[in-house]
């Protein structure tokens, strides 16, 4: 689009002659107060990487950490980790173009703090009865089927979301059905060791590029960045083998990991996401599968799960 | 991945007793030389940025153009563009995270150069005999269908590869089949103002996030970027509305844009992708489809279009 053109479109879509539909922001955040759901403050991790070369302004990179029961063992840890400022003086070690950024310690030496859970590829996914019990509202995957009927995965059978993420599962019967989370662009997931390793939290990576729905099931999933995700995006790629930095001084410093639960009131960040079984959700999802003209003049008719992002916003600290 | 367990990764695979299947990158580059198809330096365009901040060194991203009949009116302005030294000192003027970096004239009052084509949404899908007899190589567009029935697309019915290019196609029986050319990571569209206008290839763009499917048959895909993406991935984001840059500082300087057909033959780059009509194609599918061990465990049966990207590499000038 150009400037002219965007122009244009703002000042349509702000004037009282305005007949265009609605696009999918528009829609979310029309959705009434009770629909934005706020994230606790200990589901919030706070990243916070040295300036850019020439820079002095901190970049911060705030990641939504699954809720219970979804990785359990593996958001424990970082829990841990976060508490113990584990992360403090690590760095962003890898950055391989659409595909990830990735941190940790690069010496691979430091110690762990005790009391780490270890994890097996059986937890990868879990027991949709667990997941029922710990969410009333859950969804019915079957939402993973639109309703032109169109399969709206091609990675797995049936699609749906828990708590501001989404979630595929197998096609079994509810008593032996097994669901997990899944990559999209901004996902965080857990770095490991060949297999049988699980990794522990303590390397862990976001997601810059494609959805890489072949890392589902392989890979702990353990969050999504919902704010700052361009810090990581941005960063300039390793020219090493799978994008790491070939010189230590590449890397970007982190200066702090922390849970936002355990900043001072004055810097906690708050988010909301929108609630995925409102009123409001299936008229985002439509909208994302057909997108509104006068720039659209043929709609899809469909979206892939990780072109239906959860919206989420930044909300007032007393809100 | 940690570094170790990367190093252990590369030892083994270069090892002796490797009995580990072969990666989709192995089996690309295995296939016999004559499957190795060269891009014509027609259908290259060499853009060159001018150094980052605090930099010396030019930046360059390498364009493969979609050859003939798709996009042919855009392709033929673009030509006629380069050819007139048109993008030289105009800018990369929006960066927006998780979609486009997009570049052409900021002013929007540099002068056009005579004899462009103007093209209609028509022009957006072309039809299937067209295509047929431009290429008699040309995939049954069923190859959409991996071996385990799962569709591999939720945007269209069918898909194929035409000349190194994945296509959609609709259901429609042969006679009536229209064809075009989808946006994937990477892609190079052609900006525009609201419909009805096309855009004349001026001002382009590349996908620098998760495939935005939805601008299919809503704008024209003249190409995608073979080398060089993360010149245009790794810019900082613009922090205006839809990633424009609020100050034209920000801009990245475009130097030139050439033909690699009209560079001196030194400066002129050489590549080749794998052919999608030869005996190694499907099994790189496959492999794509389902990952290797060690590191994967569990594969995943099946692979979107966008994430089977065909294969490109740098051929020496002489062979």
């Amino acid at each position: 689009m150009s400037l002219a053109s965007l122009l244009a479109l703002l000042a349509t879509a702000a004037g009282p002659a305005d007949t265009s539909p609605p696009s999918p922001g528009q829609i979310a955040q029309s959705a009434p107060a009770d629909e934005w759901i706020a994230i606790p403050a200990d589901e919030l991790l706070v990243m916070t990487l040295a300036p850019a070369a020439g820079q002095t302004k901190a970049r911060r990179v705030v990641i939504q950490l699954m809720p219970s029961p979804l990785s359990g063992g593996w958001v424990a840890n970082i829990r841990r980790l976060a508490a113990a400022h584990w992360w403090d003086g690590t760095s962003v070690n890898r950055v391989q173009d659409n595909y990830v950024a990735q941190w940790g310690d690069a010496t691979e030496k430091k110690p762990l703090p005790p009391g780490l859970r270890a994890m097996t590829a059986g937890d990868y996914t879990l027991a949709w009865r667990t997941l029922a019990a710990a969410s009333p509202n859950l969804l019915d995957p079957v939402t993973a089927r639109p309703t032109d009927g169109r399969l709206a995965d091609v990675y797995a059978p049936r699609i749906t979301w828990y708590r501001g993420f989404p979630l595929a599962t197998d096609a079994a019967p509810v008593a032996s059905r097994r669901a997990w989370p899944i990559h999209c662009y901004g996902s965080v997931g857990v770095g490991r060791n060949l297999a049988p390793d699980t990794g522990s939290g303590a390397e862990l990576y976001a997601v810059i590029g494609h959805a890489p729905r072949h890392l589902d099931r392989n890979i702990a999933v353990i969050g999504r960045v919902i704010d700052g995700v361009e810090q990581l995006s941005s960063l300039p790629r390793g020219t090493g083998d799978l994008g790491f930095y070939e010189q230590p001084a590449e890397r970007t410093t982190i200066t702090s990991v922390r849970l936002a639960s355990e900043l001072p009131a004055a810097e906690r960040p708050h988010f909301a996401y929108l609630s995925t079984s409102g009123a409001t959700w299936p008229r985002y999802v439509a909208a994302r599968q057909n997108r509104e003209p006068p720039f659209f003049e043929q709609p899809a008719g469909a979206a892939d799960v990780c072109n239906i992002p959860v919206p989420v916003r930044a909300e007032p600290a007393n809100r």
